[in-house]
């Protein structure tokens, strides 16, 4: 599905010379007998040149009719004599297939991972309690339902045509309907400053004039990477990781992510010690490591990163001159008894270097409006911010969604009662997800946020690797009818562990799911 | 400002070979006295053989520390003993100041175009004829305020909690916060197929589930490009034309513009002699044409492409199999009474093959709402809206202004009395410019859409070059106090012609703005 751009180059570097390399040796054989010294030199060296040429000319050349970025024939034709007259239309139809990008090659095809299949799946056959209750029952997708009530209640009161900014002196509907500045409202990045500081516990300050606002996390990590790291380039992710990632960094940046496998045995806790083993092996392949790329709280882990961790992060990242990445996208889904820390504490607390962190925000988790699209990067880098202001061109919030947005978060007596429900049914649920699991001898790891659970499966997979993992899912999907997420997708290096979103679930959902995947655990042969 | 990411690779992959020749040859004069035809032939590929270890070591090690994407303190540091304490970061602050990509350097300078010295101007300094009356007039940005007031009162009548599709029984709140699908809602892309169809004259009728819905037209043209040609690959640009594109198209996905110049003499008009001397010329030159970008209505010139002319287009694409972009944002915004002609009609109309034509579209100009980012890329080739939409993951239209504007596109005796109003509007705004400018000697190009008129100034810059536009247009700026777009800017080939954007003002202000432009005439000698 995705594209590795940075290796053709490498390839068509190499080649060339080696080739060369090779044929100038056995020819030396052919003039060792009448030759001299001059005639022994001088050959390879011509031989060399003119193989250089033609390697150069055959580079050149136009790919093969059946490549993908192929204008053969158009190159053929051109010589042709050009008809302008409509009547040729008709008949010159088919000079040849018109082909996409190399690049976007990849992208027309259909995506058939397990996520997308699954997502397919709950889009055809979506349970309903009362219309379809044999449907598929949504825990693939990590969307928070839980408290879309205190939302809705809100809208419904406060909605009117001021909130729109309509009807407002200073600024009229040419304040919505006018182009405004690409990266958002100041009035917007104020209140979501102050929500971020809220959110993230009130330890630390968040600055109006570094809030970039985007049409969603994604387009925030995919700007943000760009402004950080050149096509080729690597990025350090302790794995598991979110498989968008894939998706939002690699794409259209080229950039390369390096898994860095968290294992089971430490709850999947990071160690300095692997970032080291991986940036160090990176380097030996030639691969330039710009970043690290961490989710706290871990997607899909659950856990959460403590200051030591974060202390050692920034000096790793310091003393390889690179930079972080904290994406904290969750940092208000949190659920357990540890407390969250942002790496804006840290470097605010200390006075070390902050031109190296780059944080990743939005609302759709936190305050479960994925729908209005909006993101943001918060950077302590002024070049970093300025590069991405102007990108932000290309993924702007809608005025009319900030407006509404500004009207909700400057109602802190919203919001706060908004976090602090959330929070209480969100531990409900998980509390109740993992008692039913529990009941069928299923663990989940220590887990504190995010909206989904992280759970054992392995004792139940036949044979113990990836086909046996992706064998359960299929008898989850299709048999127990409920959709949840592979750890292979998920680039987790041990096989059997499981991505179980419960916010998409309403309470009394929790027994039909339990009873549903009661079915498949009994059917399985557990291997222990 | 753009970056040109073919080069480097190009130039790693010649400059060891080519040092390697230059070295083997002068050292075959040392050998000559004593050796014979072994020394004589190993010597030089022994040589060869270290040059290229050398070469290859020294290729993948780090950049100089000034270099942009420089990491070496970083490598060399990786050697040290790595402390991971908390006190050492206080003490070890700066090991080397963190760079951006080098792709992103150039977007963090900032940027002195003459449009954003003027756009900048505007910000500071705004006209208003109470407040501010000798303010800067925005006569720079091709934003439509004529019938905001139109918008205004549809919102004010309609806006209410159904139009955000709460209360809905279908689509409840979730319809507005949950997920959506990336490429905008089938509702939205029903009424924007029909809207389409009502604004191009109802002579083609769009299929919506050809409209991906992008947030704003901006990203629509960065997602087009991506899907149609890779790095390095060209498009062809009649010019002059709108420099957004250097940045929509340039930046991200390096894909190189080649400006095919149109003259005065042809009222700017687009001829297929020059598409092909240009054509030929970046055949030369080694560089793969993938498609010609047309804007039509033209901006900045306003002049309309008529049937021959897009016939012709589709036979020199189909010929040289590239592909069509139609940027046919200013469809509704005519004014004139010529005939605006979709491609889309043309490719309708003749069974030709319609793989390689796409079209561009969006709200900001026809709906005067660029606010609400609303672009659309139309496109008859499937792998093109496969790909696309699977970008517009980075582009998505927030679900409340698409259940607005599903409100808004589904009143179609609004749209129709809005269009109706608003060319009524732009044809008399148009008439009352033009005859001011008139009276001040001051000819525009024959025009019929867009937000504009395309004004001749030659006669006043001296010298009779970019440096006297530029001069005229700063004292437009700074003496006039108005603000508007040189040619230059817009990569028109004549020095002396400038963009005045018409529909920025109220009909009161026009006599405001002639007043100005004559006080800067009458100052100006005529070269003439």
């Amino acid at each position: 599905m995705t594209q590795t751009p940075g290796e053709e180059p490498k390839e068509s570097i190499r080649s060339p010379t080696r080739t060369g390399m090779r044929l100038i040796v056995p020819l030396q054989g052919v003039v060792q007998g009448s030759g001299g010294l001059i005639l022994g030199s001088l050959i390879p060296c011509a031989l060399f040149y003119f193989l250089q040429s033609y390697l150069k000319r055959k580079r050149s050349a136009p790919p093969p009719p059946n490549s993908p970025s192929g204008s053969t024939s158009a190159a053929n034709l051109s010589e042709l004599p050009r008809s302008s007259s409509r009547a040729s239309l008709l008949s010159r139809r088919s000079t040849g297939r018109i082909h996409l990008s190399v690049r976007a090659n990849p992208l027309a095809k259909p995506n058939d991972s397990p996520c997308n299949i699954g997502m397919d799946r709950v889009r055809e056959d979506p349970y309903d309690e009362m219309a379809n209750p044999d449907g598929v029952i949504q825990l693939g997708l990590a969307e928070n339902r839980l408290s879309l009530d205190l939302i809705e209640e809100w809208l419904s009161k406060n909605l009117s045509h001021s909130t729109l900014g309509l009807g407002n002196d200073v600024l009229g509907l040419s304040g919505i309907a006018t182009y405004g500045p690409v990266d958002g409202l100041m009035e917007f990045k104020v209140v979501m400053a102050n929500f971020m500081t809220e959110v993230m516990g009130r330890t630390v300050s968040f600055d109006p004039s570094r809030v970039i606002l985007t049409s969603g996390a994604t387009p925030a990590i995919e700007i943000l990477s760009f402004c950080l790291a050149d096509q080729g380039n690597a990025f350090l992710v302790p794995a598991p990781y979110y498989p968008g990632f894939d998706r939002d960094i690699r794409w259209r940046t080229g950039i390369e992510l390096i898994p860095v496998h968290c294992r089971s045995c430490d709850n999947f806790t990071l160690s300095i010690a692997a970032l080291e083993q991986a940036f160090n092996q990176a380097r030996k392949r030639g691969q330039k490591v710009r970043g690290i790329l961490i989710s706290n709280p871990s997607n899909p882990v659950g856990n959460l990163l403590n200051r030591d961790m974060l202390y050692d992060l920034l000096d790793f990242a310091r003393e390889r001159n690179i930079h972080i990445i904290s994406d904290e996208i969750y940092a208000g889904s949190t659920y357990g008894n540890e407390e969250f820390v942002s790496i804006a504490e840290i470097v605010d607390t200390e006075d070390a270097d902050k031109d190296r962190v780059h944080i990743i925000y939005g609302l759709s988790k936190d305050l479960s409006i994925p729908g209005f699209r909006v993101g943001v990067i918060y950077s302590f880098n002024e070049d970093v911010l300025a590069a991405s202001r102007k990108l932000t061109r290309f993924s702007s919030v809608s005025t009319p969604t900030q407006q509404i947005l500004v009207s909700m978060l400057s109602d802190t007596r919203f919001t706060q009662d908004y976090m602090k429900t959330n929070m209480q049914r969100m531990r409900s649920m998980y509390d109740l997800f993992v008692v039913g699991l529990r009941e069928l001898g299923l663990e989940c790891t220590k887990s504190n946020g995010g909206l989904y659970c992280w759970v054992n499966m392995s004792r139940l997979i036949s044979p113990y690797n990836e086909n046996g993992e992706l064998d359960l899912w299929e008898k989850l999907l299709n048999t127990a009818k409920i959709n949840v997420n592979p750890g292979s997708a998920w680039h987790c290096i041990e096989p059997g562990w499981f991505r179980f979103c419960f916010t998409t679930l309403k309470e009394k959902e929790i027994p039909v799911v339990i009873e549903r995947i009661r079915k498949v655990v009994e059917s399985c042969k557990p291997s222990v």
